[in-house]
């Protein structure tokens, strides 16, 4: 666990009014779920004082800026946007994936209803682009293009995902593709936006969104690390989650392709019908005998399925895979002629976005 | 009823080529549920012959074109965008709505489940900003700005009709101005669309838009008229539909605010529960008897409010009020500078639209 790095607290302070100004725009109805959403307000939409998340996305965008050596501010349409669609995102995957809780909180769905989160997801997607549009310059219509290309891989590696879950195998390779466009186009995006915006030469906007897409799959290696093994406090979700509710994160995958006896007991319990974790436990199940033996018997399964995955060599797989997607972003961005300072803050927000236990 | 414009006939013939090159970048998965929303293919994924839709507001996209003297082709673009962009809100409102059913087949989510559906609608949302900022030219940022405008207000009037749904009264000017979001801003946009990617003056551009924002607010008074005594083999929805889901409709909305007799006994009766039609009548209620019984007096209930929403004068209203509209969107591009030939076929179309009965 490194420290926080700078850029990553200030960026709160650069991005949160455009940010605001631009969610301001919605009708009343779709703001007050999108501002829930964001974390600035509760269910009854009094302001909360923590804001949600970590804008990760932002801080890339802004940093973009610099490496092309235009001032971080150039890029705050491009920061907005990014945040705005990863907003989007959680948003209805929270409902396809009928998640009940989010950042430590009931998921918009949940409070609002599916009816009112699907249009303001709606609201976030088409901000997104919208404000991005608005920024200064010649090169805003490339930077949208490329978001909506991003945000057309994101969704088609949710519906991958979503395929996933009605499978019976899924390879390692497959499962990493998925990754790369769930997770790892819209950080590729957020790591080379700035530049875009700038009217930055080719080579430089590849080699920073090659940057983006190597960190968004090492990204999505420890977040799957910690779907079951992070801590419940820290990371908001109940113990073991991803487990229990059989999701072929790639930590699991790579255990069930080892081949090992574990990999044919861990595929055993994988069959097995998944608790419901988000019911209460009095209405887990219709007669009243045997709630609390079932809970056990699950808690127990879940237990056993961890230490599968680790034997099966999930785990050290995950975390190597990692740690060479890290090593990989570094070396692609040694060349692109970055000002070194720059340089050195993207490898930090890498390292800490990777060694974080959250 | 008028016959086909020609320009609406062609219109799928010129635009169906770059409407399917479109949608088939998705990934597989969305693809499908797009495709069968489109009419393209049935729930199997085979094709069909018939292609869903009129084409209304690709029809008006390259028209707007013509208006501004460019060919009709440079709007390809902004008129895949525009029907995209329908395409998108037709499918999650039915989610948001429950609707089973939409042209004479059951709902895309009633076939691939909401969260393929939501995830399909938000493909065609992005996909139809991507498409337009492919336009060659010096105007597609431009076009995109206004295409995200429009698709903020269409977000704003369907929240704003959801809201309507847990209200008790709704006057006639709110329902106006929803219907001013929710169906006139994308039309508005369709009309100008093709002006503006051609870069053409904006006492032109904003000219064809408000024929357009006129042209939609009488559309949907007729939609509405239809949705009470429109024929169910033309329509592809039940007899009296908008009366059975209790929808607030601009006649029924004109005619709870007439304040006559009508008014109060219509009021009675919009407060009854709302059998469920799309409900199997052997599954609408927990108890055997009595389902005939409910059927025949829910049907006489609606026969009734068809009847009083006539006596209170909001079927009068809604047939002068679209005629009114109409007569205001030709004078608004009567001065416009149009070519002639095109400003007949602004025209033909609006009264092809307007007086179609289905």
């Amino acid at each position: 666990m490194t420290t926080v790095p700078v850029s990553m607290t200030d960026v709160r302070g650069l991005v949160d009014g455009a940010l605001r100004a631009a969610v301001g725009r919605l009708d009343p109805r779709t703001y007050r779920v999108a501002a829930y959403h964001l974390g600035w307000t509760d269910a009854e939409g009094h302001p909360r004082a923590a804001p949600a998340g970590k804008a990760l996305r932002p801080a890339l965008a802004l940093l973009s800026a610099r490496a092309s050596g235009a001032p971080q501010e150039s890029a705050l349409p491009g920061a907005v946007a990014v945040e705005l669609t990863h907003a989007f995102s959680l948003l209805h995957d929270d409902i396809m994936d009928g998640d009940l809780t989010r950042r430590h909180r009931p998921a918009a769905w949940a409070v609002f209803g599916e009816a009112d989160a699907i249009l303001a997801g709606d609201a976030l997607l088409s901000l997104a682009v919208e404000v991005l549009l608005e920024a200064p310059g010649q090169n805003s219509g490339r930077a949208a293009r490329e978001l909506s290309a991003a945000t057309r891989r994101l969704i088609g590696g949710q519906a991958r995902d979503l395929e996933f879950e009605s499978r019976r195998s899924v390879g390692v390779d497959e499962c990493v593709a998925m990754a790369s466009d769930k997770t790892a186009a819209l950080l590729a995006c957020s790591c080379s936006i700035g530049a875009v915006l700038d009217g930055a030469p080719e080579p430089l906007c590849t080699a920073l969104a090659d940057f983006g897409s190597a960190l968004g799959i090492a990204f999505q290696l420890v977040d799957d690390l910690l779907g079951i093994w992070g801590d419940p406090k820290v990371t908001g979700k109940p113990a073991l989650s991803d487990l229990r509710s059989r999701k072929l994160s790639l930590p699991v995958v790579a255990a069930l392709n080892a081949g090992t006896a574990q990999s044919e007991r861990l595929a055993e319990l994988y069959a097995t019908p998944a608790a419901d974790a988000d019911e209460p436990a009095d209405e887990a199940s219709e007669d009243d005998t045997g709630d609390e033996d079932e809970t056990s018997e699950e808690d127990a399964r879940l237990e056993e399925m961890a230490r599968l995955v680790e034997a099966a060599g999930g785990r050290a797989w995950a975390e190597a895979e990692a740690g060479r997607r890290i090593e990989a972003a570094g070396a692609r961005i040694a060349a692109a002629g970055l000002p070194a300072g720059v340089r050195a803050e993207f490898l930090h927000i890498a390292h800490f976005v990777t060694g974080r236990d959250h």
